[in-house]
């Protein structure tokens, strides 16, 4: 952080975990995870589904709820002004493209929806699925980070969840957007962890 | 944009002006504006007050609608885990920090409300009144930039509309922060405009 | 409406058609209205639907946006406390129950969309999509009338929308609360008119 | 209930009680409760706030959180289309028909908000309030039943929250309305207590 913002107090507090992991991921489709689709094929993203995929196998056995999320909308029925063609063009109901990652899905979701804009959280109910479920602490991960996940991020924290973008569960097509995001989202409305973070909490908790 | 994302077809489309334009003034309070308050004291603030101004001005005579907001919450009772210290500690129901800066209040705003998260529209009926005032283009100022601009951006289109964000009615702590922000949503949410304008398009719409 | 109510201003106002009429159906979904579902078989649900049905295809023919819904929720996971055990029992993705009435189907639907709660309206982004589409008068129809109507028919309403509740294109279990319902919003928060007022509406306007 | 309700698996199902109660207190302000003003005068209203007030003061001494909203808007700028005079013309904000009934604000309010529409949950940030504090389960209160008091139970449904209809801590212009208001809500979204119940609750709960 620069100087200007830690001298106006911004990131002065850090969140820490709460009592209960609820993991929410976000947009790994094959939209943006197999190549043949225009928007997919970042390694950073490649990256971040593999540990992904470890990370809910670990949320799982261990009784965390774990929620995942795909974008897109009816045909020629987006709600919003999107400005990207592939979202536009490959994110339609029914299509492949709007199919989870089979590594995401493999070790079970336990609450999956579609999403129509940014945030996972914007025209959905997963709000509602893990304050039924008891989470106070909401672990994202996902792609794409300078957008639908720092979108999501911003909505959990207002959501009123203790908020933790975990950094190595998370990919963009470029690194510096995902720097920038970090250093954002960082000093206002979440934690910065590591995967491994999440899977020692997860261990510590009982009964998760 | 770098090559990366115009290659995957981001920022591939513009959204351009609609019918009606409506006016969104996010945080231009006393705790960001004026110097005896801890987050205050930015020249690029500053800088976009008095442009604001102008704008408001020129919106409330043109007939568009205006909404301004301001962010806090009761004593003690944030919804939200913010890692500000200055968000926690200035920003309280009734402290002089929530005023409305009087610049941005002389010319008279339509819809003053109270935010306590990030995003103008989370947990808050300015969605409601621009739809009710029939406003299909919302126009973006206020501060910061990289902060709750950008997600009262995300969200207002989220909401379905056209969304302007004001380059020059923006302002943030530094610049860096506020260009990452201008490159992220001008790729995906928002065209990025000027106050000239958006002055232009008022004068040209008919009783606005 | 009672005297109680009217000489303290309830109902006092009417609201009126706007320019651009949306319409919205509400879980007319097999779950309600194929007998062999556990929670349908209402003859008042059954000859909404057949109007309704109608409505659809002259909305259809004048260009006003048609929305509809089905609820149901990821088998096991409802984010809510229903005490129905139909909703939980029957409502699952992928079953059946969820697909929407042929008859509310076969005209076309411009806005497909699956809610899990009450209202047409919560975690989901018709509000969004009626936005994007410049529409100004919702027309809700569907059923339950005293549920899920009900609910849309709230939030219509807080979304800044005209609302009319089309009374002959909603339907209950029994006619008792259908009428309370209708005595209820009708002073606070819709129109009650018929399918023959939406249709006289949308063969005036020019295009819909 | 009716046959034909229970018949169909309305109402099968009872709710509970969670860990940690929340007190919601909805619209008890002068408005109201004050028979200067135009929608006042209602002895079951005056009697639900005599109840309430003793609630909330349990509900303090307990450390359960406790939030009451009052409604209004801006002058001149309801974003919603409400057919109450009463509503529109007394409801400013700055009037002291938007003041808490000093008997409900008396014992201390954790989170007092001010809402537009008929839900306290629509545009606000009181689930976030509700679930920052661990709260699971929301007992509702206020008036009126079968108005902003029915708004909030089905929104604290959707939103994931045990919700309890708290029968003598709520109250209308008449009992008819009421009472359809509990036979609605019941079967579906929440379940029916009294005050004796949640206090008896409130007194088990170690430590509230």
């Amino acid at each position: 952080m620069t100087d200007t913002y830690a001298a106006k107090g911004y990131g002065a507090r850090s969140i820490g975990f709460g009592a209960r992991i609820g993991l929410l991921v976000v947009d790994f489709q094959k939209g943006f995870t197999d190549p043949r689709f225009s928007m997919a094929g970042s390694p950073l993203i490649e990256a971040a589904v593999q540990r992904t995929a470890e990370l809910v196998t670990v949320a799982r056995a261990r009784g965390a709820p774990v929620a995942a999320c795909v974008v897109g909308h009816p045909k020629g029925a987006s709600p919003h002004y999107w400005k990207h063609d592939g979202v536009l063009e490959d994110l339609i109901e029914g299509s492949e493209a709007m199919d989870l990652d089979p590594r995401i899905a493999a070790p079970g979701i336990d609450f999956t929806f579609v999403k129509t804009g940014a945030s996972a959280f914007f025209g959905t109910t997963v709000a509602s699925f893990f304050a039924k479920r008891g989470v106070d602490t909401v672990c994202v991960t996902g792609c794409v980070t300078s957008g639908c996940v720092r979108a999501s991020v911003v909505d959990s924290f207002q959501h009123g969840f203790r908020t933790m973008l975990v950094d190595d569960c998370c990919g963009d097509q470029e690194p510096g957007p995902h720097a920038d995001t970090l250093r954002d989202v960082g000093r206002r409305y979440a934690d910065i962890v590591t995967a491994e973070d999440v899977i020692r909490r997860l261990m510590a908790n009982e009964g998760a």
